[in-house]
């Protein structure tokens, strides 16, 4: 079998190596598809060396189908088509306790921390598995971890039928998000400066508008008859959104914080008092947001196929991250990694 | 009877004036004690000239007897002791149609935005005001409406029995929070660079550390057994307390946000995000709060008393602002308005 190993400086290498058979606890997977994330794209520019210590097999965002079970592992059989929420908690500190686990303060991420999925062969804990249904494929099955963070943001905000629901941030996530809140029902808006990213959103009738060139606040107000936005998602990391999220919130709006800020942005703190607002922190998900992420498939709600831009070879992953970096065009590049 | 107005630059003057009888809706009230907020201090500055557009009678943390009610008022007779909630909300906006008429979007502050309690007579709407029970006296009446607003913070913060939280501020504001969550059976630790702050907490046997000399995030990590805070409330509108309140916080911890925060601060919101904190703004209080507060003193749990650092005629009001004047040591100042 094959795997490749992230070797630093944007360098892939593949590697011969052998299938790890699974512990008592384990399943084997044979890798289906996996999908680049943005993540994935910081390890390849080198900012998270320090973090994965290449040689390093990364990759998370993964289909599947089982090959082998070890030996306690019930309710799941070899032939089997599957997800992995790729999470390894310790159980037993203050937040497992808590039950938040998937924010684990021994938290492992799988493919980061601990190889991951860029290979045919991976193995992992079988309490990490979601079953995909027959008439969900493998493609859209790597795309299940991104739409379950989405489902996770749209939990922490509670976002319900009818709410109007803003989300600034076009790519991949911003997406999958609106996606979601407008499966359940909300009005949803992105704000996007870049075209591409707005038609695509556009397509699946979801309204947009550029922060650029219109007044976001202004266009809210309207948009929401003078309410305000119940929900907004600030997928974006600049100081602008962070601006536009108090300003666009209405009184009592939910402001969930998906992106990562790397730097201390200002924040207007008034307004949280003034409008009695709430931020809410979300980082990736937990066991119910992968089972939602795969019934919206399931159930037509969510359809993925328009995010897959590209589908490679393993042994060309180099050209695959190549291809995805600094595009703004390009929504998720899978690399399918089933042996040849 | 007589009234004072604040006519600017430090200055009241006392006029003598006629009660405002009651209409069908409203209640007269005999005003018995005042209490002088914080924002009433930020008036006596000249920084809120503009809204309060002198000469203009102030003040809104009121006790009093009521002495006519309207025609149409039921529920309230004369003699009764009330506190009054001094809110002015329309009731026909989007806020008030989500059950928020406490931040109602056309919201006028009895006291700032209309006339308030500073005077023997004050003539409100029935659905402002709260009885107090016969073991609650009308000096700690007058304190119910800050007392009500640390219900606030606390009810907004869901501050739950067992539960370790952190105030960062050991003003009149803070003080009260920390002994509503000590009422409520929580671990209690107040942040407070003043000395004389720090003794008052300490007489109610809340725990108390000086942020200038000691480190607040490992001295909490003790504390809370590595957990961290399940809640922290900011109340000293500093930078330094912005930084703190995400470092001390749990996972999943709930930072409430009660200082009004003119700048604006940077925000860790990389910590919002990886320890899916939650910030909720809070603003003045809801009917439920003031009932609580009333319930509170009522029952013993919180003696108001030793918050009492003063009590001025209403002739002596200017003295009575001018000894609150960057004073750390006083807690609260009344103006008893009992006409003489």
């Amino acid at each position: 079998m094959q795997a490749a190993q992230y070797i630093g400086n944007k360098q892939f290498s593949i590697i011969e190596t052998s299938p790890i058979p699974p512990k008592d606890d384990e399943v084997r997977i044979n890798v289906g598809f996996v999908g680049i994330c943005g993540t994935d794209m910081h390890i390849y520019h080198g900012v998270m060396d320090a973090r994965v210590n290449p040689p390093h097999t990364i990759g998370h965002e993964i289909s599947g189908t089982v090959a082998e079970v070890g030996k306690n592992v019930s309710g799941f059989s070899v032939g089997e088509r599957v997800v992995v929420r790729p999470l390894d908690y310790c159980g037993d500190c203050p937040a497992c306790h808590a039950g938040h686990s998937h924010v684990c303060h021994n938290l492992k991420f799988m493919g980061i921390d601990t190889p991951g999925a860029f290979q045919n062969s991976w193995t992992v804990k079988a309490r990490t598995l979601h079953k995909l249904p027959a008439n969900v494929d493998l493609q859209q099955g790597a795309l299940i971890e991104p739409l379950a963070v989405a489902c996770h943001d749209i939990s922490r905000a509670r976002v319900t039928a009818g709410e109007h629901v803003v989300v600034l941030g076009g790519g991949p996530i911003g997406q999958l998000v609106a996606l979601v809140a407008k499966s359940l029902g909300a009005h949803v808006l992105i704000s996007e400066p870049n075209e591409n990213r707005r038609q695509f959103a556009a397509q699946y009738g979801i309204d947009t508008i550029n922060p650029i060139t219109d007044d976001i606040a202004e266009f809210v107000k309207q948009w929401s008859d003078q309410k305000g936005a119940d929900a907004v998602f600030e997928v974006s990391g600049v100081q602008p959104a962070v601006d536009a999220m108090v300003q666009v919130a209405a009184v009592r709006g939910r402001i969930c914080m998906v992106a990562i800020h790397s730097q201390k942005p200002q924040v207007d703190l008034f307004q949280f008092f003034w409008k009695e607002l709430e931020l809410l922190g979300a980082r990736v998900y937990e066991h119910a947001d992968f089972e939602m992420a795969v019934d919206l498939v399931a159930s037509g709600k969510v359809d993925l196929k328009p995010f897959i831009t590209s589908i490679s070879k393993l042994s060309d992953i180099g050209d695959a991250f190549a291809s995805m970096d600094n595009n703004p065009i390009g929504m998720k590049a899978l690399v399918s990694c089933e042996q040849q």
